[in-house]
C-alpha cells in the first residue's frame, strides 16, 4: 500500500493555524499536487442541514450517508469510536499526493507548529516532531523556522523532503 | 469483493420518496440491519459551512476535506467527474449490510417505485427492474405492491430477497 505522506499543522488556539493552512493549501495546490486536508474536532459537528433529504436520511438511522452530484461527493459516517487518522487515509485518502491535518497535537505525525508571540512564547511540540515551525518569534532549536507567511518555503521544504521521491517536480 | 447489495428508490418528484426511505430505514435498522444511504443530487450541493475551518480548507483548493469527530466522520471530495454508484460503494459502501438510493432512476440497480394517484397514475420504472410498487393505487403488473405507510412489508421482502443469503436474520 502506498500511502500519502501525512504532516500535521499543529499549535495552541488562535495562534492562526487555519490562515496558515489556507495559504500552504493555495501555495501546494499552484504547484500541481494533490492535497487532501483533515480537521480534527474533538467537539463533534453538524455538517448536514436540518431538513435536507440527506439529513432525513442520516435521522431515520443510516449508518452512513452519501451525497453525489457531479461535482462533489460527500461521506458521513456515523462512528462507535473515532477513526485513527491512519485508518482514514488508507480508508479514504490513497488517492492524493499529500495529507495535510488541523489539529491532532498529540499524534505520532511529523508536525509543522505555527505560534505567535502574543498568545504564548512557548511551543506545545517537540524539537523532534517538527520539521518546521512558522513564527513571529524565533526559538533555540535546531528545526527551520519561517515567518508566519512564508507558506511558499514550508512548501518547499515539504517538496524536497516528501514528494521528490514519489512524484515528479512541477519545477 | 463482498459488495453490499444495492436497491434505488425511484418515483416521480413530489410522490414523497425521502418519506418512505425514512420509514424502510427506521424498519431495517430495526431489524439490526446496517444501511447507507446514497442521495443522488444533479443539482449539486453546498454541505459544509460558510467561515468553517473545513470550508476554508476547501476554498482553499484541497481536493478531499475530512472532518474527524469522535462520533462522526465527513469525507468531502471534489470530482473532475460524477462518480458511478458502483464505484461509490466499492470505495465507501463495503461495511454496511445493505445500499439504498434515492435517485438514479436512469442506473441500472434493481428499484422499488413510489407513486402516488394524485401526483400521476403512470409509473416511470419498466416492471422487470422493479422489486416493488409503493403507492396507494394498483397497477397491472406483476410485481409486489405495497400501501405508501407499509414499509415493514418492503423490509420483509429486502430481508428474504436480499439479505438472509449473507446474514443471519435477527427474526
Amino acid at each position: 500500500m502506498n500511502l500519502p505522506p501525512v504532516i500535521s499543522v499543529v499549535g495552541k488556539s488562535g495562534v492562526g493555524k487555519t490562515v496558515f493552512l489556507e495559504k500552504l493549501i493555495a501555495e501546494l495546490k499552484g504547484r500541481g499536487i494533490n492535497v487532501a486536508t483533515v480537521k480534527h474536532d474533538i467537539h463533534g459537528f453538524d455538517i448536514d442541514r436540518p431538513g435536507k433529504d440527506s439529513w432525513r436520511h442520516a435521522q431515520a438511522g443510516s449508518d452512513t450517508v452519501v451525497i453525489s452530484s457531479p461535482h462533489k461527493l460527500a461521506v458521513i459516517k456515523r462512528l462507535d469510536e473515532e477513526m485513527t487518522l491512519d485508518h482514514i487515509v488508507e480508508s479514504y485518502l490513497q488517492d492524493v499526493d499529500l495529507v495535510v491535518t488541523e489539529g491532532y497535537k498529540s499524534g505520532a505525525k511529523l508536525k509543522i507548529e505555527v505560534s505567535r508571540s502574543e498568545r504564548s512564547r512557548e511551543m506545545i511540540s517537540s524539537p523532534r516532531e517538527l520539521i518546521a515551525v512558522v513564527s513571529d518569534q524565533r526559538f533555540e532549536i535546531s528545526v527551520p523556522q519561517f515567518e508566519l507567511d512564508n507558506a511558499a518555503a514550508v512548501a518547499d521544504l515539504i517538496e524536497e523532503r516528501f514528494l521528490r521521491a514519489s512524484r515528479r517536480s512541477n519545477s
